[in-house]
């Protein structure tokens, strides 16, 4: 399985994240794509190569024009403000303030575009988004010439991106971008799974009202875990996206049984809609360790399940999103890839 | 005229505010209200008395009973959630999250209250907010037995804060629970003029329907300041409220005949509305000194529009909000207490 991967990822490398009250070093960290990167060359997962070259305007493909400039703008613009610390949000269009007009000056622009408020935007955030965009891209470019699966080793993560939003760590979305792509090659329907803790609420805002991606989610409930305000189970998609959208919110302490229970229940909703093509947003955040979330999988149960979904017998590329307990997330995406090419 | 006033405003006394991406000392501070408590007693403006007491359910005259709850508990459950700094938002109900269901832990409780991510909740948050509640109150029962003014030097301030939303340092509407309690004790109109330098979204939210209120706010344009998302010229109330809501935007570097221009618009617009009852929404921010805010006005204007909101002969009652210009904002809020006075 080709691993598509660049270096620039180490260009989002911010100081600072708002976590419980604090500015605390990013739990999203270069460190973490590096650990599964020597994971798979230590068990020759396959070979790494960087990704194609895409012009600026790829994350038009699923975000708005203005948007993309926000992100591409944000920290010259936060500078020129006057701001001492890294980028980050504390205004925004709230329930108490429906008026969505975009604000001129960078503390209320930031709030626009702002989903939430604990992912700062420093120098090099835009570079290294755009440089994971293509990472997801060239994965994308990978299936559509015929291999049967690839790696996306990508950072930032994407799937809380929205068509306009940025936040819980992502800015463009990866997945989305490499769906459209697939389909801009010619593909009917493209199927995302995300695996991921939590919900993929940019993902499936993208597609909410399309019927040529499928997407479904499991995760932490929303009533119980970030996102929050999105990912229940009665989000089925609206218009031609009805019944596009498939949730599985899982309770706090779900184990194994219950999360692969979802999982069979996902592949064969996956079978029956008939894809061209499988992406999987792949979080390890999943894992008894992780540090902010609330699932009980242990490390084996990543093998098992990267084998459930080979089962599928589709063209498949692995996205990486999130997964925050560094010392494991190597070994425990290394685990969904051999246990992929294991059930081939 | 007699000046309402608590010690217990220093129960607000939290360590930490989000602000240009680092957490600082907050500018609404203790001693803010200090500085205007040592200017009334050095001119001699008035009589300084605490305020009544009352139920701790006088915030719901504004604010659901939900709401209420949450700022009396959300330092605790805060604490019990594990979180080391104080109480801050990190995600909210924002345009790519829309479903609007309160979030059983505090990390997304909390932003779904939030209608901004500066303001941290700490120790001692929900009992100066009340306390202030009840300062404003005091201040309204005074007009009620007959005074012609009165001043509620109260903080936490409370014009940002909606009918279930805190933030921009305030989490008890102070004026609007004041011009309830007139409502409440028989008045047939109330009319609040916020001259505060951030448009009052909270009181306009809070009497956005109805016509017993007439509220008119002049401040810096949304486009550029905070709050952004509302306070636009074209928002005049709704349904029996229709007519009843009038905001001045103002352009940075407003000046004080432009900003004179706009208040005695709004004077006549009171006039005609035959309130029984005035309530200033004080904010001396409009001070060309201040640190967080870009009008232009001089000490001197202070003075000069108290004399002019005389001029309306109404029972009036000043009811503190924002001003950071710590050395000051004594000398400004005394001004307009004397221009007043002497306006009579």
């Amino acid at each position: 399985m080709d691993i598509i991967y660049t270096e620039q990822h180490r260009l989002r490398n911010s100081k600072t994240e708002l976590f419980g009250g604090e500015l605390v070093p990013p739990f999203e960290s270069p460190q973490r794509v590096e650990t599964i990167r020597q994971q798979c060359l230590a068990r020759n997962i396959g070979e790494i190569r960087p990704p194609n070259t895409y012009s600026p305007e790829l994350p038009h493909h699923v975000h708005s024009a203005p948007y993309v400039q926000f992100i591409a703008d944000c920290w010259r613009d936060w500078q020129a403000g006057g701001n001492a610390g890294e980028a980050i949000a504390t205004c925004w269009p709230s329930r108490a303030l429906p008026r969505q007009i975009v604000p001129k000056e960078i503390d209320g622009r930031i709030g626009y575009y702002a989903m939430a408020g604990e992912t700062s935007i420093s120098a090099g955030t835009y570079e290294a988004a755009l440089a994971a965009a293509a990472t997801a891209a060239t994965a994308a470019d990978l299936l559509h010439s015929g291999q049967h699966s690839a790696f996306a080793l990508c950072r930032p993560p994407g799937h809380h991106a929205a068509t306009d939003m940025f936040g819980g760590y992502c800015f463009f979305n990866n997945v989305a971008i490499a769906a459209q792509q697939l389909l801009n090659h010619g593909a009917a329907r493209v199927a995302i799974l995300d695996t991921d803790f939590h919900h993929g609420n940019g993902t499936q805002e993208i597609f909410y009202q399309r019927d040529d991606v499928l997407f479904i989610s499991l995760h932490g409930d929303p009533i119980y875990a970030f996102p929050y305000f999105l990912g229940f189970a009665d989000e089925h998609g609206t218009g031609a996206g009805e019944g596009y959208n498939i949730n599985y919110p899982l309770a706090p302490e779900t184990n194994f049984a219950a999360w692969n229970h979802a999982l069979q229940e996902s592949l064969t909703h996956i079978n029956n809609y008939a894809p061209d093509y499988l992406l999987v947003s792949l979080g390890v955040d999943t894992y008894c360790k992780d540090p902010i979330s609330f699932f009980k999988l242990d490390s084996d149960d990543f093998y098992t399940y990267g084998k459930s979904i080979a089962g599928l017998g589709l063209p498949t590329a692995f996205v990486m999103e999130g997964g925050y307990a560094v010392e494991e997330i190597g070994i425990n995406a290394a685990n969904v890839l051999e246990g992929f090419s294991a059930g081939q």
